[in-house]
């Protein structure tokens, strides 16, 4: 019985080795190998946890119980259409986590609705120009995808006095969050909402959801915050959105290319702010025991916490 | 009966206009003049509604029975030692100015909690960096003066996870905030605070609080926020605090001579950023309300809301 940690990415093993130090401290132990160097003989491999993993790999290991990401999406897991049938998938939600996530959606929407940026602007030119601006109660926040970190940031937002709605696939209700859902809710969600915070996770109906046609319902003026996954944006219609005066910025942590290429338009742009990857790293020294306690289920043959539905992706 | 909207400041008249529009539109009316144009026969004024007034303007007002701030400080008032006798001061204290404040002081916060600089400075060079940072829950908060403002921060950092301590002259009281009080509790609560966030009234006793003796007690690294008066600082101290790496940041809001002179440094120094002293701007639609209680009351021969003690000064 060993846990596998697994990434396709570069440069994991310090990462990894802060998670292999709190795993073989949790109740019981945990043996760790680390990919590709420690992965010896596969059939010793009976959980796998993962952050975009090689493709392949999950299907060449036969005694496999427990896929388990590293982080609290899944579709860096579903990409490669090539996992091993029957084994769960498990998404990790870790408190900590959602602290950090929403922290960052409430940090970016604070920093464009002070309207940061010109202060920064009038001190270089020696600027003193107190201008007015318009109280949190009159800002409207949209909450795209509603699960623990949406429902986090909602609320938080909602304590600091702004004007908050959510959009969901199913409905949600949330105390003083005004409800939207479904394609049928769209067009009302974003026609109100002059600030959109994506948090959705990234599935067949998510991707590219933030489109010139989605631009187009938003208050002129009104900017995106994506902290969700670099699919949810398509990137031409963002800048075109942007250029064209309809919004007036993006902050972005996530991208179709990670890390983003040096030669992608974004990192230039205006009006666009960028953070590589952050919004929310997973802890392994607060989400350790969570990913021990799936891991003990799943030997003992139960179905771990936060199972993924494949059909539904998240 | 009249009231006298007045200031030593140049062109008020925009702000000062929102001001009679909301004021006569008050239960009773309220019959407004501004400083200096409409002055007229000074014996008709019986309230004047002030922000830095003009030396000896108070005084000579015969009929005087109530000067009200319009803003939370009063400072401004007190100035000059120039007050007519036995003529309450009252502060503002309105929700939606707290509300502003307190936002101000959070976005401050978790700016520099988020190192947000650290992006700006990476996208420009084009570079993708994804490092950790500290968990809110390990970030030590210090509230220098736990009034309305102070309370309404305190209670909103502590909801973003913060762990938060609060210090005031007399003991105060507030769930999940580590309190210190008085010239005793001063070192304990320096010690302890990584981001200073001052809200003190500015009085005889707090006028160069924050200076070099106060700054050495801090941790290595952390910084300020000023949202109270520039009077608080002692602006050599800071700079050299700055300059020696021993403290990381101050943001300021607030300056000893406003506008901050074209000459000061602090405009262009790399670890100090400047707001126009609008952390908080009164706003006459909300505050006007309070205004015309505190005018009735006056006129009745009943003691304002929110009346200051001037042995105190708050």
């Amino acid at each position: 019985m060993t846990l596998l940690l697994a990434s396709s990415w570069g440069d994991m093993d310090p990462y990894f080795g802060k998670w292999r130090e709190m795993l073989v401290r949790q109740p019981g132990g945990i043996e760790v190998r680390l990919y590709p160097d420690e992965l010896g003989d596969v059939a010793d491999i009976t959980a796998a946890l993962v952050w975009d993993p090689p493709p392949g790999l999950l299907a060449g290991l036969p005694n496999l119980k427990l896929i388990q990401s590293l982080g609290m999406g899944v579709d860096h897991i579903f990409r490669h259409d090539d996992l091993p049938a029957g084994v769960p998938v498990a998404r990790l939600v870790d408190p900590d986590l959602v602290t950090r996530m929403s922290e960052y959606c409430v940090h970016s929407v604070l920093h464009y609705h002070r309207d940061a940026d010109r202060y920064d602007r009038d001190q270089a030119a020696k600027r003193w120009n107190p201008v007015s601006y318009p109280a949190a109660s009159t800002r409207r926040v949209g909450i795209m995808g509603v699960g623990a970190i949406g429902a986090d940031t909602a609320g938080k937002l909602k304590q600091l006095g702004f004007d908050v709605a959510g959009w969901s696939r199913t409905p949600k209700d949330l105390p003083g969050v005004v409800g939207f859902h479904g394609g049928e809710g769209f067009a009302g969600f974003m026609q109100r909402s002059e600030f959109v915070v994506c948090l959705l996770p990234l599935t067949a109906e998510t991707e590219g959801i933030l489109d010139a046609g989605a631009f187009d319902l938003m208050p002129f003026g009104g900017g995106i915050i994506n902290a969700a996954r670099g699919g949810h944006v398509v990137d031409a219609d963002l800048i075109a959105a942007l250029d064209s005066g309809k919004l007036g910025f993006a902050k972005l942590d996530v991208f179709r290319e990670e890390p983003l290429p040096k030669d992608h338009p974004f990192w230039s742009h205006p009006k666009i702010r960028i953070t590589p990857h952050n919004a929310g790293i997973t802890n392994p020294v607060t989400a350790a025991a969570e990913v021990a306690e799936n891991y003990r289920r799943a030997m003992r043959g139960e179905p771990p916490s936060n199972i993924v539905d494949p059909a539904r992706g998240y």
